[in-house]
């Protein structure tokens, strides 16, 4: 289902590291979710190696496909492979020009750094020399780094925004870019995206297919683009109406909702780690976890949000039997009749954790993560979780969760989270 | 520097959900590695929304761009904007037909999982009818999940893989797909990669640009595509020689491993993460952590290796004041005296996680992760580390590290890996 009628966008990453797949890239799915959020409908992301004819063809290909604005990221290095204002500039016919006031702008931003690292000399200053050339008539944003980004635009168009790789200086250039007055006047002609969006635990993609069809089947829904993705075991679905389609967009909405209430984490876009937050934070409650097979990772989630040392107590990262017993309580009995990997463990490890930490609520996460250690009462996936709280409640699972050892901890951490949030809900 | 002299390939990753930037690409960086580790040049990664003219668009410009090979992922589902079986087929010239063979071996791997969520019925039906169309001529590959994979030749070229997007299901059917005839008949043409591939700590990639130029002077080192990467913390740099630049990557890979030696962390390739595993099994120590801004991400980073339970004795994340005394034994009056955020205290971490885990090594970890909390003389990024050993030898560090709350913890967790290494080999 496609919205339509919306001005497109494209984004160009560059490095050939991205493409050996060293690395995933960070920026394309950044921005991209930055240009749809702006009501630009975004035609691709694509990702080229530092190959001059890639990067070409790839402005090249974006113009075609009728995008009014590109905005490409990295290859603003000091190495000779980093090409893409070069590139950019001969894309719109620009010759390239040394900026003095930038030079002496990043040379100043690398002092200290100089000093302190004694990196520094004849390599620096080529490399700053790079960095400071401009296309001649584009406009320079302050750097964040030492690669300034740039507006550049070009004769019968797309305007091109060229940004430094590292997410985090991208990150920091990309409000001076949406603040330069040839972006500003491109986004007079972007209507408003006003999406909507639902969260849901543990429910199938089919579900929603089959929830389309059956609301497809009395009214027309080809004005609302809707997307699913499964995240941290959570299904966002995304409805994004045209600049005429708000209201059928209401209406799945409403719709969605209540045909799949059982499995709603939220109606409003917000995922399971904020609401969790949020709800520990109104109750005044603090957390503590008990983890095995998970090994942290759910501490760290839970710590993963600023302010969290509000809510978070701490956990212990109970991995070895001996752990178990003398930080948590376990009793050696116990792990010796029921196995380590086992409810009754799970449910000590949660009264440990609380107990031990001061905390009201407490989670215990034992399981085999793989992919050795699979038994076959207790295969690799078998997992224990139990949540148990300062007034007596109990919330235990025992799924055999699919997948790598990588998979099954993570969904563990997801199903400890959602564990979290019933518990919280439950309360209320 | 680029190879050349590669047969080319691309990857073409589906998605509207891709580019509202909800999740990040996984296929993309895999399928790309994949394909550089066999030989190919990579052109580009594109990841395209579910528009079948945008996907048209792509697969053309794949073609346009030379490549011999182009593989898919996504757009294999259950939902009617899962098109990319079809836009392969017209791609192709090749009609789409129903396979029943597959749709009987799809209905049989869904029976259990029907039969147990209560799900099923015509949305499953109809699901399963989709996903068993193959286009004539093609080569189905068995599904690891619920879509079968394609192998689509094209009169002209280039030859479509279509994998399904969820990257455990793609991964699985990978396999198949270059085990398949037409596959490993391209694949005679295409020149092993022999990488050769470095890893630094802490040097930055100007260094590598200057020693570079001054290799370059000498010697043409224009065959060996040189990419550099920074990824937790490490610089990693990738030598691709060309099918007869073999010696020059050689030459290479030594010099840049002896012009740099202090920050060398390997010179295969092997990740710290690997290095310190490798060395704690060697020498048969384990170790304990006890963390405090890091929340549980150092405990979780150890236990991410199979077999881990041979190394790892566990942790403590100790959030609070309170837990780090009572979990760790730091003296309230320490923590009065220098502040939780002090090198006494990262000390004091390691040392009780040691004793109380029963551990070889401890190591403790407390800073300021911001985006709170920071003071004149302890600012948002100050972080101590210390490392103990049961022979009494101690490794410390108290830095301040630069950026966001995520990349504070993050660069901590490097930085502790990183001393956890120098500490293993010191002892060799």
């Amino acid at each position: 289902v496609s919205a339509g009628e919306r001005p497109r966008a494209a984004v160009v990453v560059t490095g050939s590291e991205l493409l050996s797949g060293t690395i995933p890239d960070r920026n394309g799915p950044w921005l991209s979710r930055e240009l749809v959020d702006l009501g630009f409908e975004v035609a691709h992301v694509q990702v080229v190696g530092d190959r001059p004819d890639d990067l070409a063809a790839a402005l090249r290909f974006a113009a075609d496909a009728g995008c009014a604005l590109v905005v490409t990221s990295g290859g603003l290095g000091p190495t000779a492979d980093d090409l893409t204002a070069d590139v950019v500039a001969a894309f719109a016919g620009r010759p390239m020009e040394l900026d003095e006031a930038m030079r002496a702008h990043i040379d100043a931003r690398l002092a200290d750094w100089a000093a302190r690292t004694g990196f520094g000399g004849e390599a620096l200053d080529r490399a700053t020399r790079k960095q400071a050339m401009v296309p001649r008539g584009a406009l320079a944003l302050p750097p964040a780094g030492t690669a300034p980004g740039l507006v550049v635009p070009r004769e019968g168009g797309p305007l091109v925004v060229v940004l430094p790789g590292p997410p985090r200086e991208l990150q920091a250039v990309w409000p001076a870019a949406l603040d330069s007055a040839p972006v500003r006047e491109l986004l007079t002609a972007v209507p408003p995206a006003h999406p909507r969006s639902l969260r849901f635990f543990g429910l199938p993609e089919s579900e929603i297919a089959a929830t389309l069809r059956d609301l497809g089947a009395t009214r027309d829904l080809s004005g609302v683009e809707v997307t699913t993705c499964l995240r941290r075991s959570e299904l966002e679905v995304d409805l994004r109406p045209g600049p005429s389609t708000g209201a059928v967009a209401d209406e799945l909405h409403v719709e969605l909702a209540a045909r799949h209430a059982r499995h709603l984490v939220s109606d409003d876009g917000r995922s399971t780690d904020e609401l969790v937050a949020e709800a520990l934070l109104a109750r005044g409650w603090t957390v503590a976890t008990g983890e095995s097979c998970t090994g942290g990772m759910l501490a760290s989630r839970l710590v993963d949000r600023a302010g969290s040392s509000a809510y978070v107590a701490g956990g212990v990262v109970a991995y070895s039997n001996e752990a178990k017993t003398a930080l948590l309580g376990v009793p050696a009995e116990m792990i010796a009749a029921h196995g380590a990997v086992s409810p009754q463990v799970a449910r000590a490890l949660a009264d440990g954790a609380r107990e031990r930490l001061g905390a009201d609520v407490g989670i215990g996460i034992t399981g085999v993560a793989g992919p050795g250690g699979g038994t076959e009462a207790k295969p690799v996936g078998y997992v224990c979780f139990c949540l148990t709280t300062g007034d007596g409640r109990v919330l235990a699972r025992d799924p055999r969760l699919p997948g790598s050892r990588a998979d099954v901890r993570e969904r563990s951490t997801d199903i400890a989270m959602n564990l979290l949030l019933r518990a919280l809900r439950a309360g209320e």
